[in-house]
């Protein structure tokens, strides 16, 4: 078989990226300098794999590398990056290229999220292709191996997950070899994130299975599951590397909660809302699943409230009802907007876009840095992908 | 719920454990000193927990830290810390304290391999108790939760999973902050060991899914999975704690990857010939999962040049199939006797014993490791268990 990703194999180890950022910074050049240090890390990765095995290479490398380089939004190397800048870390030289290597680990952390994601939620699709679980499984149908397919592809893509999380572990250490003390102070916001992510993944699991109505429990899985995971501790780790005072850090984190907070809350709004085209992923994918997003509770809430017995049936059976039809998912839209859910959803949004714009005052962050995620906070307002 | 393992938690952190091994060191003390180790660190994380979401240190972590800390033969941590001594490391003092703790941080990987084991094998017993999946499913099952409790069992079992690889990396990173030389040296053979046991793992789940009948395939599957991860990789570990030199660790290494590589054909022997009361698992499980060991494909080549064809159509037929009866697992147990299969394996275990027992005496081995060496590399091979 061959991947797209096999090309990291066939060019071998890279040349280092160039400088990450230039001086009159712009986001592409920095997401283009992110996929470049994932490219060199899995080149040189590709050598050890080939040598322990020429099919897992095929199979499971080629696939991993696929993913990583070709699709993400980079976001939170990009908030790592910005944290080191607002505690002043430099624009460019050797430390800025470790710290912003450093930060693009934050890709395989995340190849591993979805994957693991994937198989748990039995998602078929993801960024608008086959989720890696169902092209494990094809690989197994189109061969006709022996046993259950499904599975196979399950178990594969879990294990090309652990590769990707193992190796997340190996490129955030390496990158930063040469600053010890950086690389102590960054530990506590990777590690604390790493266990975060498991956790908010948990509650959000467990919120499922109990059909758990309080909004704060969707609040509190995507406090940690989004916010604390795609913002509050990339920015953190950033200022970590840059040795920022507690004052500067307690802020970004405090922006990161807020920003990363509403980064769901849209999320959750473009399941129903939004465009498949825009988005890559299937309306009402979340829904299907049985998500517990805020945007429910409150739509639950308010049904119970006005006493109409037929919205609390239509929203309680559509949830997680993996059957619903596009037009079933637009009634459940349509009545979340009757009920004034889709609205409080979207002030809820607001002012968490203005706790976020506001906390980058209370500490001596650089303006550059400052602008730049006043610019972000709005862009994860506004996004329609 | 409340689980055995609470009481880590309920004890909050403990004393540091004492010193690991005394002079006349024997195995027992060092095992205790391990879990001694994992006691406290686990302790110290119960604190994190807690904060984070009680639910989750009830549901989840106490069930993890009572997986680890009542359960495990510690064979991983017992040949890294042999690895240090026969390098020369101290048997006593704060270096030696620190590398075992780095040292017993492999328990927690062994954790996580499990627990993702035995989803993706959907093992209902582990350790002569239900697998972690299966407690996760039955929670959900006696509080009538919604949706699967099937699905919800594998998908928080695979959290506890991901958290124990997550703890695994902070412990060993932590052991080991006051001899940053040290952890840099042992960060090779760490990271190639989780590395190693992804590969073997795929290679294990693809030779199955492609009904691989070729000898060759076994023997690279047990180096990988087995060997260097059990074995290989730790002991490689403690040398290069040590500072050993190249021609100590190729010699540990040899050892390892002939006395892992035996360990597992005796646990392919166990699974058809042991006794359930002391495996702690079911007989044939193996073979019902549909794991192509040696043992089946030196029986399979055997009944093929014979041209039993009876034979070849029972073990094909055997292979993989869940609904295997006791007695046909006897059946098939039988049959690879008489086909000389299990005199087979048995002969390469030996020849094994002798390659790694050799393998001592190339190099400037500390007696005392030496012939801890020796002595476990018999016991590999007689064990019951």
């Amino acid at each position: 078989m061959t991947t797209p990703g096999s090309e990291v194999r066939t060019q071998g180890a890279l040349e280092p990226p160039a400088v990450p950022c230039s001086s009159a910074c712009r986001e592409d050049p920095l997401r283009a300098a992110v996929t470049q240090h994932l490219k060199e890390f899995l080149g040189r990765r590709s050598l050890a794999i080939v040598r322990l095995d020429t099919d897992f290479a095929d199979e499971v490398f080629d696939r991993l590398a696929w993913f990583v380089l070709e699709g993400g939004k980079r976001v939170r190397p990009v908030f790592a990056w910005w944290g080191w800048r607002a505690a002043g870390g430099a624009d460019d030289g050797p430390e800025a290229t470790a710290a912003l290597r450093a930060a693009s680990a934050l890709e395989l952390v995340q190849a591993f999220a979805l994957f693991q994601d994937d198989v748990m939620d039995r998602s078929a699709v993801r960024r608008g292709r086959p989720a890696a679980h169902v092209e494990f499984a094809n690989d197994h149908r189109s061969e006709g191996w022996f046993g259950d397919p499904d599975r196979y592809g399950e178990s594969a893509a879990l294990l090309a997950a652990d590769l990707a999380l193992v190796w997340a572990e190996d490129m955030f250490t390496e990158a930063l070899r040469h600053m010890p003390d950086a690389r102590e102070r960054a530990r506590g916001p990777w590690r604390a994130m790493h266990t975060e992510m498991v956790v908010g993944q948990f509650l959000d699991l467990r919120s499922q299975a109990r059909s758990d109505e309080a909004e704060s429990t969707p609040l509190r899985v995507n406090r940690l599951k989004t916010a604390a995971y795609s913002a509050e501790r990339p920015l953190h780790l950033g200022a970590a590397l840059a040795d920022a005072d507690e004052e500067v850090i307690l802020a970004l984190r405090r922006y990161g909660e807020a920003i990363g907070s509403a980064y769901q809350l849209r999320d959750d709004l473009l399941d129903l809302y939004g465009e498949p085209a825009q988005t890559g992923k299937a309306v009402g994918a979340d829904l299907r699943e049985g998500k517990r997003t805020l945007l429910l509770a409150v739509g639950l809430r308010r049904a119970r409230e006005r006493g109409d017995r037929k919205a609390v049936e239509v929203l309680d059976s559509a949830i997680g009802d993996p059957g619903l039809t596009d037009a079933d998912v637009r009634t459940v839209a349509d009545l979340l907007v009757a009920l004034g859910a889709r609205e409080a959803v979207e002030q809820r949004l607001g002012a968490l876009l203005d706790e976020g714009t506001r906390s980058l005052a209370d500490a001596p962050i650089a303006p550059v840095a400052c602008e730049e995620l006043r610019r972000r906070a709005h862009g994860a307002i506004t996004r329609v992908t």
